[in-house]
């Protein structure tokens, strides 16, 4: 506790980006909510640019940056 | 606002139907809830057959059809 | 299956509108998917308006409708 | 996009404190992956503590801080 | 590491119903996985009977029983 | 009804394992709850090592089991 999920379009994210991610949620549970780290789980979804909808097109069609 | 997420099993699911799933969805929430389309996101996750489990069984081993 | 969750801010969305949105996204699921409706489950979150935030502002501080 | 679901426990989670954490994980997708704070969604649920459970024990029973 | 989402209509689970749902799953990640328990986190959504659709029907209207 | 779902990180989970955990949590649920298990559905997500993070790193730069 607490149980983060971070949803993004799969587009190159980098390990050094998911490890800022990840580092940046959990300081901000410690920070705001004086959570434990040690309890503090964050899970990253890369969603598949075709497989994400926005004001009724895919994310793919539509947009290049968001 | 709003957030909608489709589950369904990976079985080939064509980028046509991706868009209608987005499109419909999207409707849905203009026509029924009048949400604004521009904030409407949608995203499909499709699960391998061998992760679905129903009827206490894996989706793999007991549906050709659901 | 197919499972579908709906997460909108909760602001008093009637019986009659989750009827509709349990019927039209079943409907979608068997016109573009084939799907069976007896095993299609939609989930709806009513998510309270200070806990849904866009733009880096909570719902109930920024936005009337969307 | 993107989405962020934020989960903890039910316990107390003031009107500032919701701020704090919409302004931070929207920063954050800001500065790690040049996300667009307008089309940003952060979601919290909190979960009551009967409902939450860590080392096969409620946390309602277990925990007093984590 | 891992983490369990529970959902189920609100019909008066109790507390007890409850501690054996967070048993019953923690032991099985531990003896079908090797999980370790003090990181397994099991999460029980009750999800309003209005709230939840199957066979195009709202749960409240369609189900005694399911 | 219900739903139910597993996210474990991604380290060869195997199809008999997945089995056992369909069948575990299924039996769960009919057993505590009494829920009928044709519609009771299970989805396993199997996470990447490097998007799921606890204490602050990534799974797979800090845990070697758990």
């Amino acid at each position: 506790m607490p149980y983060i999920n971070i949803k993004v379009t799969d587009e190159n994210v980098t390990r050094d980006q998911k490890k800022k991610l990840i580092e940046g949620v959990t300081d901000l549970m410690v920070e705001v909510l004086q959570k434990n780290p040690a309890t503090t789980h964050v899970v990253i979804d890369e969603v598949p640019v075709d497989n994400w909808g926005v004001n009724s097109k895919m994310y793919s069609e539509k947009f290049k940056k968001s």
